[in-house]
């Protein structure tokens, strides 16, 4: 007898665009609140377990984040000759930081996020999610503004790596996909370093954010690859860019790779290999068209708003 | 901030028929489990409350629970001189007996419930239902077979009220809507008895169930009279039937009932008075049509089945 | 083979408010446009046969206009003496229409209406709504605004019936159910005449368009009786109102109704007579409470919006 | 003013599995209609233009069916050195033969498809999707079953592409997914052929289908290489695989498959280029591993069904 399991025919309805919807059948609810910031619901789906809602929107699910946060962690890290100090914006799930410690090289983890609820919520019910990243010695977890302690902070890192919610309209993430944004991570970045961000879907019918969050990286970074990777609990291909003004992350072949993980990780990893990372940077023609075709450049006055 | 409440966009979906269902944003879920004879929950619908769902059928609703017990209940109980003795088949909710246990002329109130996880659970999460009626002294509670007490004891009582789920294929009430039940029930009535019996959906479109019923009744007692009221809850008109061989509630008027309430009644009731009594035996012609071309008798060899 | 039969699995979400709504499985699309005044489209579900929808929200439907029709025009007509110049407000399917010709009295059927397309498309689409009412020699069709031609005509009528669409927002049909609108119909009636309302739903949790419509056309006439009907396509009660300053149609008896009818009626009526009049005009304690609790009048400058 | 335009809010439900499903907001209705072996439809969806729908499962879609026709077509094309004969079992909506026939090498395409309803709908609906290809002199289309086609003809082709619906319980295409077809197909290969194999879904939670397809067909080839592709319209991954004796299409670099487009094709392609290639033979490993783990062998004796 379960104090959260709802009735036959619950369904958690997702709206990817006003003209399609994502029908999950639901298994149980864990939790439901509010922050200072945004609504927090933790669900149980049939297909993919456990997972985060934020506004309405399922953020990761138990099954498949190992996937999302390999991808949005892996590539950079291994890019880069050797990674010790990583700052991730935002990353409330823990998950994200649970990736960076992987590497024995890291020295100091310092993750910023604005939600402490979210956070909360998470190391209570998702543990595996960050398992046990949070009592690492390595971690520092300060609660704030991403944007404000990256204008503001005097120090740099190797690896910065933005994982950050949705840009909803005046929300709490949409200052942070703007040129300016990304002008001052860039500051932030030590000498060789190099960032991964979170950059929307890469839905071939939807692709304007994507496109629109890479175009405006690359007005600040030189080497900017795109790359996504398939989120199944969101139904759809994600997109992320690595940006950098020295690293390329697309030039390192199935064996470079292969190698790195060997030596550098203490744990093994489910999703990124050599293969995979060919896999992820090799996007199929019409996404490179579209991506390609992209002049929108987000900036603080003309921020970016998705569904 | 609450366990049980569900994110944005959870719909709970009530199929009234292959073709046509309802869609309840959910607010909560406070228990779900399964009994020996059915899937029980409790959810809570933004639209309606705190609902009871029976094997992922919205049973009864806080908001409107008042309207469905008042009606299956208050016309016979009123229609009856002097109602002593009252059995209940079924009931589980605590609600019919509540409405019973109104009246100051009756001295013993027997309900026969299968399902004890359903009254436990309701008496828990929907207290208001029964409202205290299970410590009446009034009240004797037996957990079993509605049909083999009826069929077994040696009693007789002045107003049977059959309160029972649907007949869902194979499911523990299909039994107790044939007219060997109905003929079981008669021997139990007093002298000028008279039952009361809750006889599904009386939708226009979807009046198969409720015309055999009442059909089926008319093979066993000579006074016979269908009456429905609208349950916003089941976004339908729900049916009923009076049946006794000597009493005829359709033909009391406004005044009559008016009066009886103000003599017999503890406590004032929301949804029935003499108005309401008129309103509820004058089915449209269209309905009344369809209830009198009906020429299906339920018995225990042909059994009714409702979606 | 057909053009215009859906997949399987195709739904039409009608929704009643923003937390309940309808799924109606479809299986043919007749027709679809947008008149100068809203959305219009004829569509064909499994349960109702072909439904006439505008702005997204059934309004008739094949299986049960029946219903509908004869409840707004019958009572009225019923009650006047000898009802011979009627006016019909909107009523664009031609049913209402309909209904009054089957009154051997009528000499005179004046229908205002709009939009002409939705007249077409009915005629086309749905010809058994109007059955050749608008070729009767007693018709006479205008289209126009019915407020303007209520106003401005210096004609007067003993049976009014007004038969618009709901108010939605900004929508044609929101300043015809006002305070003012009232007021200048009844300048329309000739002495011991009588108007009839369509009153929006009379949904238990959702009354307070029809509890304002009732309320609002007191202001205006001393004698208001509010009625209702269950309309199965709509899952939900309809509320209509009958007003005059002399005439009280809810004091018919069973008898009467059934006399006049047979006097009166060229050819049969299926939802309508002396028991169905009773029932409509005997609305529950609990609606009648919600109606009698109103207080908001609706004006032209403070005018009602449904959802 | 059009007559297949459906209402506001209506919905295509596709049912992925059980518990998940996608919902298309639907523009318009085409065409239905039922042939002798499945329901056939087409419609319009708001997200993806003009679709056909088989048996309620959206098929292809005018929006992105260049990706799934290329990425089933193209790569074992460029993999063969000089494809002249051609074999398509399926393939009825014409787009797989206009991809075979992009190749100027091609001296004879023969596609042979049971349904040929399914064929005159898509050349009468989608037009584009065949592009004239049926009345290209190279092309020869038969009616008929392809597995018998394949086991009685005494043909050799350089190419087979197997092009077929999903293997539904007791559908027409189930005997098409065995272990006895593919070695049936193999017997039809001249030297040094190969073959592509549409290999349902290649989600990562409900992966059965694509791995025991792909480990059935290494029971008859000696060289298999699963890859995927991310079909908008499906919300999915899609699974494919090619299969020869000889041929290693994954073994082709980006500029070999350049360079082979550029000499070899009459027409631009949008979706698969060099990189393209690389990328959809670079499954990820998590999904992999699943496709190494299968230990299924798909027989005629013991069928794969998908929901």
């Amino acid at each position: 007898m379960s104090d959260s399991t709802p009735p036959k025919h619950t369904w958690f309805h997702d709206a990817l665009t006003p003209d399609l919807g994502i029908l999950h059948r639901v298994e149980g609810f864990l939790y439901s609140g509010r922050s200072a910031y945004q609504g927090v619901e933790v669900i149980k789906t049939r297909s993919f377990g456990t997972c985060l809602v934020l506004d309405g929107k399922i953020q990761s699910s138990e099954a498949d984040e190992f996937i999302y946060h390999e991808t949005l962690v892996q590539p950079v890290m291994i890019a880069h000759p050797e990674p010790r100090r990583v700052l991730i914006a935002g990353g409330g799930e823990g998950a994200t930081l649970r990736e960076v410690l992987r590497h024995e090289s890291v020295s100091e983890a310092t993750m910023v996020d604005l939600d402490e609820q979210v956070v909360n919520v998470c190391r209570q019910y998702l543990p595996s999610f960050s398992d046990g990243a949070f009592d690492d010695p390595r971690t520092e977890f300060i609660v704030g503004d991403a944007r404000k302690f990256i204008e503001e902070s005097p120090r740099t890192f190797d690896v910065i790596i933005i994982d950050l919610p949705d840009p909803l309209e005046a929300g709490p993430a949409q200052a942070l996909y703007t040129r300016e944004f990304y002008t001052a991570v860039k500051a932030r970045l030590s000498t060789g370093g190099i960032v991964s961000i979170q950059s929307e879907s890469s839905r071939w019918y939807d692709l304007h954010a994507f496109a629109a969050i890479v175009h405006t990286i690359r007005q600040v970074f030189s080497c900017v690859a795109p790359y996504q990777v398939h989120m199944p609990s969101f139904s759809s291909l994600w997109g992320f860019s690595a940006a950098s003004d020295i690293l390329h992350p697309e030039g390192l072949t199935c064996e470079d790779v292969d190698l790195r993980i060997l030596q550098r990780l203490k744990s093994a990893v489910r999703s990124y290999d050599g293969r995979s990372h060919i896999g992820m940077f090799s996007l199929p023609k019409h996404i490179r068209s579209a991506v390609e075709d992209a002049r929108t450049v987000i900036t603080d006055d003309s921020p970016l708003t998705v569904f």
